[in-house]
């Protein structure tokens, strides 16, 4: 059964979604229609990517991506569909795709070219369904749009390494639902960088010299529980996504506060990791 | 297999979407349930009314839709159960109905009579599961209600025409997720009393000469990038459900605001359209 | 086809609740996967258990349910897997399962012992996943653990009863999305102690005499509509869970307030019913 997820910025009150999930159903009659996201800051693209290059991989091989935020076309922006790491994604080509996997060929990609002249304004629904159950019953990306060599490009969001090879200087990438505050610095810069030296994290006034495993593995156990430090304790973590995270111990971003709100840590603002010599 | 929508109010917290999904799949075992929305402002029927509106007929013919909305069986609102544009819809005759398709005749009206006395405080799990899987199984309506000729009408939401001709009058009937503000005013009325002449939409303070067919139409992309009024920019559409609609161009409710808060537009103001003669 | 339920406090934006469905997609073909709530207060277990104890019973025996609220591993919460009532429940060994079936003795209860020094901060994907697809596939639970005598109990939170056996008194347990406040004060308790006596329900400063079984019970629909008092009427009820719940006939929380703002009632709040000798 063919596997369709959806990744939008329509929000969970507008009719958008149910229209799009009918539309597909009225195509296909055994698919499997996931929501990853509905929930995505209007027309946000990097957090849309961050958000599905986090958990497209989970899903069975042939699995299809719409993404739907910052989607119209446009002169400069027009559709695509691309087939890479044996999953399919549909969006618009505006920078989203280089974002979830800059590092990844594609294996196939496509302009889509099945709209001539259809002038809509809600491409989700009278363009990337027809392209996805165009997919789901096997059909190639061939037939549907023509051959483009790359997507459009967006490579300022990496994080700076100086000459020195000393220090990486990041920046706040997402802000999760516990308020937790996740870098763009991955695991695998920190250690190509770091090789195993010493370090200091900076986040605004706050500083680390170790970064954990789990959240709690910041936490000492072995103290009687009335005396340990717990609840509330900064800390910095590789999250689950494999990026250096700045969090707190079991935040409560509505109540007691959150790393985003007690750290003073919002969207882009700078993370700097020196290595010592 | 059966399709069976959802639209309520009941919010995506409580325990009432999982306990109404699980009695559905405990008496039909191939069942597709899909949430159109859930989050209707509580006890609000236009905006019910207009979601299921703008989502039901992309389902394919035959689907069941449950409304839990308002639902409570009152000596005043009966439950009912209606096939109506090959679509089945169960909910409570408080008015809805008339709001949701005013122009289409019922193939089949009852009102629900499986509940000899039965009292609950929570119809949608008691009353419309059973209704709409009684349905599911390809059951009649007659088995479940008794024949009643008409829906309970809501007619005042409809706009006003003057004796002229030349003047529409309407009011902001829907706010969506990105802040717009959708009109009462359909493309059909909009078309049928303009007949092709000029015309002033004034919403408030703003005003608009034009309509457009998609939000990137009213952007002039032969403008260097840096130079067009892009994001920010205020126009008017007629949107993905045929209404007129003030939008603002890539807006944002939470951060660099909305039609509705820039524009200081809320649920029932006034919008008027006058045509030139 | 077997069902999966899900129940976190991940939120509807993050990529984390698109995983774990991804991962057992990935795992199993032919399987319904039933979204509880992600709306869980970041790690509120009780919240949590009121949510699933609501929820989970309307599902089809032997369904499997996952909890994914303050789920890491720690010294002092392990993973555990139960069967009880027929169903399966896969959670951390935090209190939670007593809040949801205390009364209700387990049929088999295994602490998961698949993760041989597993370490990761995703608990729910790397290792309750896991679980849950084994017990899909018709996997017992001696498998994936070892059999202990009983789950960690929380019993804090009952309400008291007088030795005179004429009060009782409660607390707020749960705020719903209408505002409505539901105590932890059952209809069993509630009929055990008053025996049919009358009774005051003091709720901070209000009071009420009556239990209603439905919310429009407490409207009186002969006398004329415009004369009668209804939206905005304060009201005691059983609710559909068969708690005492404070209410608010037709309240909206965003707008005219509910029973939690107008009453002043927030979670914890005491109280008290005494019954008339």
């Amino acid at each position: 059964m063919a596997i369709i997820t959806l990744t939008t910025d329509f929000g969970l009150k507008d009719p958008s979604t149910g229209a799009v999930k009918g539309a597909i159903l009225s195509e296909l009659e055994g698919v499997n229609i996931v929501d990853i996201s509905h929930n995505v800051s209007p027309f946000h693209i990097t957090e849309a990517a961050y958000i599905i290059k986090n958990a497209y991989s989970s899903f069975p091989k042939g699995t299809i991506h719409i993404i739907g935020v910052d989607s119209e076309i446009t002169p400069e922006n027009k559709h695509i569909a691309i087939q890479l790491d044996d999953h399919f994604f549909i969006c618009a080509n505006n920078g989203i795709m280089s974002l979830i996997a800059a590092e990844i060929k594609p294996q196939k990609l496509v302009e889509v070219n099945i709209h001539n002249a259809i002038e809509t304004n809600f491409p989700v629904l009278d363009v990337f369904v027809k392209v996805a159950c165009h997919i789901a019953r096997g059909g190639t990306l061939e037939v549907i749009g023509k051959s483009i060599p790359e997507v459009k490009q967006i490579t300022k969001l990496n994080p700076f390494i100086n000459d020195n090879q000393d220090q990486i200087i990041g920046h706040v990438m997402y802000i999760d639902t516990y308020g937790n505050v996740v870098t763009n610095i991955s695991r695998k810069i920190f250690e190509n960088i770091g090789k195993g030296r010493s370090f200091t994290i900076n986040a605004r006034s706050t500083s680390f010299t170790t970064i954990h495993e789990s959240y709690s593995h910041a936490i000492d156990f072995n103290s009687p529980k009335d005396n340990r430090e717990e609840e509330g304790k900064k800390l910095a973590i590789f999250n689950a996504s494999n990026y250096v995270e700045i969090a707190i111990y079991k935040s409560n971003p509505h109540t007691v506060g959150s790393a985003s709100t007690l750290l003073g840590l919002q969207l882009m603002d700078t993370i700097n990791i020196k290595f010592n010599s």
